[in-house]
C-alpha cells in the first residue's frame, strides 16, 4: 500500500489513506479537504452548516452508517386529504422531486371528492433461500432433507421464539431440486410471516441457522458418507422478491364525474385507460410509467424508515413476473364506471429498524397513526396509485411540462436569491422562453443590469 | 367538501383540510399536529429540532419541493481509497442503511491492492417516445411523417439551441408502427445527446413541441382531411428505460491472490462464480443480489443529486431485458484470472436540476473533482461492482449476519445512549444472542437493576 498514485485533475500526487474510519469526524474532514478540495475552507463550512446543534442527536445521525461526515437534507412533507378506507389521512413524504407532492395532494383532493382510495392487503408471506451444491444422488439429498426437517426446524427455536409471541415465524422449509437450471443446484426455500417488521435481520438469522445445521448435520448422513459426496451450502439469504407479499389499492367512479383540465370525462377516461393500454405492451413507456409510481412509493417508504432498495428491486421484477415488463396499474371503464387499480409486493415494517430510531421517522408514523406494516402497505399503494393517476391525468391532458417547468422555474429563483419584481417578471417571460438553470440566471442578470 | 369523515383510530370527527399548500410551515404543523397528533408539543419540536439555523439555507431546502415541514436526514458518509482507471478518489455515500459504506470501503482498499477498478462508458444514447393514436390507413400515415419529418425537427431548433453548442441534442426521430402489439398504436421514438445533463426537462420539452407540431401539420394534410382520419397524441414523455445509455466497470486479479475470510483464493473464486451463477438463474436471488447492487449505486446517485428511481426503473428492467429478471454482475475464472463486471444502463447528469441547487451535492461533485456525466457514470457503476463483491464475499465466506449484527446492535446501543462499560457487556452477550431492539433494552435494563 506505498504506492503512490496520480491523481487525474490536479496531477497531484496522491496516497491511498489509511485508518479512516478510525478518525474522528473532524479528522475525516481534514483529511478529505486537503487531499482532494485543495484545503478549501469553504468546503468545510458547507459540511458543518448541516450539523445539527443538538450533538447528542447529531451522535445519533452519525451512528446510522459508518464514516459519516454530515447530514444529507431530504425535503420532509405533508400531501393531505387522502380518504384511504374511509379514514382521512396525511401522508408524509420524503423527496427531492418537484411536483411529487403536489401531484399527490392534488389527486388526493381529486379523489375525496369522489369517494377516496380503497386498498387491501392480499397476502403477507415472505421468503428466503438456502442454496446448495449437490453432485450425489438426487434421491438421497431428497430423503435427506425429509428426515432432517424436524431439526432443521428446532435449530432456529430460539431465534423465532419472540416472533412466534407476536404470532409470526417460519412457515415451511421446503427442499426444491433447481438442478434443470444449473447443475447440481438444490435450495430449501423457507417462508416466513414477520408481522409489523420488516424482519431481514430475523430472516437472514433463521436462514444461516437452517444452512449450519444442514450442513452439520449432512456431515453425518449415513449414504452422504458412502459415496464421500456431501451437499455444501453456497449461501444464505432472504428475498427482495416477495410476490406472496401482495398489496391492491384501487379507485372508481362515474366516467361522466371524471371530467378534468378541460375535457369531458368520456373522453379524458378513454385517453387515461389507452395510456394504460400503452404502458402494457411497450416496455419502454412501462419503466416511465413505474417510474413514476415508485415515486409515490418511495417518497412514504422513506419517511416511514423502510429501504427503497429492497422494495424498488421487489416492484419492478413483479412488473416482470411473466416475461414482459409491464404496467403496475391497471385501467378499465365497467358499466359506466371508470377503475383504476395498483397491485404490487411490499415487505415492510412498522417496528425495528430505523423506524426505532430516527426521530422524523417516528413522526412520520405517528402521523399515520401508528399503523400496523399492513395498514402501511395500504398507505403507500395508494401513494403510488396517487402518482400514476397525477402522471396520466397531466401527460393526456395538459403534458407534464407546464407544471414541471413551473415548479423548476421557482426552484431557480429561489436560489438566485430574486426579488418578488424579479420573480413576477421572471415568470411572465418564462412563459414561452425554455427554463434552465443559465437561461435564467441570464434574465435576472439582465434584469439587474 | 363539507363532508365531515370519522377517523379510524381515535374516532376524531375530521374535516378535509383546504388550502394547505397556501398556509405557512408554521401553520401547515400547527394544523397537522392539532388533528392528528393531540396537539402535542413535543411533536412540533421534533419537526422544528431539525431546522436549520440558516434561514436562507433553510428556505433554499424547503423550496426543492412543495409543502415541505422539516429536512430529513439521510447520513452523508465517504468510501476512500477507490482506485478506477488509475484515478484514486473517494465516494461519497447517502444512504442509511449500515454496512454499506463500510462494505464499499473495505472492498475499494480489497481492490486497490489487486489493480483497481476499470470502468468504460459504451453509449450515451437516451430517448423519448411521442405515442400516437390511428386508425386510418398505414401508408397514409407512414408517408405523412416522411414528408413532415424535417418540419419535426425543426420545430425545436428554438429549444435546442443551447444544448446543440454544448455539442447535444436531437439525433433522430424514428416513426414506428406498433399496432401489432396494439390496435391503431404508433411512435415517433426520438433520440437524443444530452451530454452533462440528465436532460429530463429538456427531452420532455422536445417531445411535447414535437407532438404539437405532428398534431397541427396532421389537421392540414390531404390524405387525413379526406379519409377524415386523424392521428391523436395520447401523450408525450421521455423514457427512463435507456439500454443505449450503458457503462460497464470490472476488476480482475489472479486467482491465487483472491484469499480472503480465511478461504484460499481456489475455492474462494469458485464459490463466488457459482453464486453469480445462481442469480442469474433464480429470480428470487437475482432480485437480492441486484437490491444488493442498488445500496451502492443509489448512495452515490443520492449524493451527487441524481434522481435514483429514474436509475432503479432502468437499471431492473434492463435485468429483465431478455425476458427473464437475471444478474446484473458477470463472474469468470479465465486462465487462471478472476475477473469480475458489471453492465448498467444509467442516464445521470452532473450539472442542471439539484446539482446546481443542493449544498451537500455540489460538495459531493467537487469531491468527485467536478466529473463528467461519463465519468460520473463510471463511479457509480464501480460503487455497484463493489457492493456486489462485498455482498457475494460475505455470504460465501462468513455469511452476512455478523457484520450486520454487529451494525445493528452498534445503533441500538447507541440509541439507548449506554456508557462503555454497558456496552461492552452488551458485545460479549450479543455475540450468542439475537439482536433485536426490545432485546437490547431488555438486556440494558437488567444491567441497570
Amino acid at each position: 500500500l506505498n504506492t503512490i498514485f496520480v491523481f487525474y485533475k490536479f496531477q497531484i500526487m496522491l496516497q491511498p489513506v489509511s485508518g479512516f474510519s478510525k478518525k474522528t469526524k473532524d479528522e475525516k474532514i481534514d483529511w478529505l479537504v486537503s487531499s482532494y478540495l485543495n484545503d478549501d475552507s469553504a468546503s468545510k463550512k458547507i459540511l458543518k452548516q448541516y450539523w445539527n446543534h443538538n450533538e447528542k442527536l447529531q451522535k445519533l445521525h452519525d451512528g446510522f452508517i459508518e464514516n459519516t461526515i454530515s447530514n444529507y437534507y431530504l425535503p420532509f412533507a405533508i400531501a393531505p386529504n387522502f380518504l384511504i378506507n374511509g379514514a382521512l389521512l396525511p401522508i408524509p413524504m420524503v423527496i427531492e422531486e418537484s411536483s411529487v407532492v403536489a401531484a399527490a395532494s392534488n389527486t388526493a383532493k381529486y379523489w375525496l371528492e369522489r369517494g377516496g382510495f380503497k386498498a387491501e392487503v392480499i397476502s403477507t408471506t415472505k421468503n428466503g433461500q438456502v442454496h446448495i451444491n449437490f453432485y450425489g444422488d438426487d434421491v438421497a439429498i431428497q430423503t435427506f432433507f425429509s428426515e432432517t426437517k424436524s431439526t432443521l426446524i428446532k435449530s432456529i427455536s430460539e431465534i423465532e421464539k419472540n416472533m412466534k409471541k407476536r404470532g409470526g415465524g417460519l412457515l415451511d422449509i421446503e427442499f426444491i431440486n433447481t438442478t434443470n437450471a444449473l447443475e447440481g443446484y438444490y435450495q430449501l426455500h423457507c417462508t416466513f410471516k414477520t408481522n409489523d417488521a420488516m424482519g431481514a435481520n430475523f430472516i437472514n438469522t433463521c436462514l444461516e441457522e437452517i444452512a449450519k445445521t444442514f450442513e452439520s448435520s449432512s456431515k453425518l448422513y449415513a449414504d452422504f458418507i458412502s459415496e464421500n459426496e456431501f451437499p455444501e451450502v453456497v449461501m444464505s439469504i432472504l428475498s427482495n422478491y416477495v410476490p406472496e407479499c401482495l398489496v391492491r389499492a384501487q379507485v372508481s367512479c362515474p366516467v361522466e364525474k371524471m371530467a378534468t383540465n378541460g375535457m369531458d370525462g368520456k373522453t379524458f377516461t378513454t385517453k387515461f385507460v389507452r395510456a394504460i393500454e400503452i404502458a402494457k405492451v411497450e416496455k419502454r413507456r412501462a419503466v416511465t410509467h413505474n417510474k413514476g409510481i415508485m415515486n409515490g412509493i418511495d417518497a412514504v417508504i422513506l419517511a416511514t424508515g423502510n429501504d427503497f432498495r429492497s422494495v424498488e428491486a421487489g416492484i419492478h421484477a413483479y412488473a416482470s413476473k411473466d416475461g414482459n415488463y409491464t404496467s403496475l396499474t391497471d385501467a378499465k371503464i365497467e358499466q359506466g364506471n371508470f377503475i383504476f387499480s395498483i397491485e404490487i409486493p411490499l415487505a415492510i415494517g412498522t417496528i425495528g429498524g430505523l423506524t426505532a430510531l430516527h426521530p422524523l421517522v417516528k413522526f412520520g408514523l405517528s402521523l399515520l397513526q401508528n399503523p400496523s406494516a399492513k395498514k402501511l402497505m395500504e398507505i403507500v399503494a395508494v401513494a403510488g396509485l396517487a402518482q400514476n393517476f397525477a402522471a396520466l391525468r397531466s401527460l393526456v391532458t395538459t403534458g407534464i411540462q407546464k407544471g414541471h417547468m413551473k415548479m423548476h422555474l421557482a426552484n431557480i429563483l429561489n436560489y438566485l436569491e430574486v426579488t418578488q419584481a424579479e420573480r413576477e417578471q421572471a415568470v411572465v417571460y418564462f412563459k414561452d422562453h425554455a427554463v434552465t438553470h443559465s437561461s435564467v440566471a441570464n434574465f435576472i442578470k439582465q434584469l439587474r443590469k
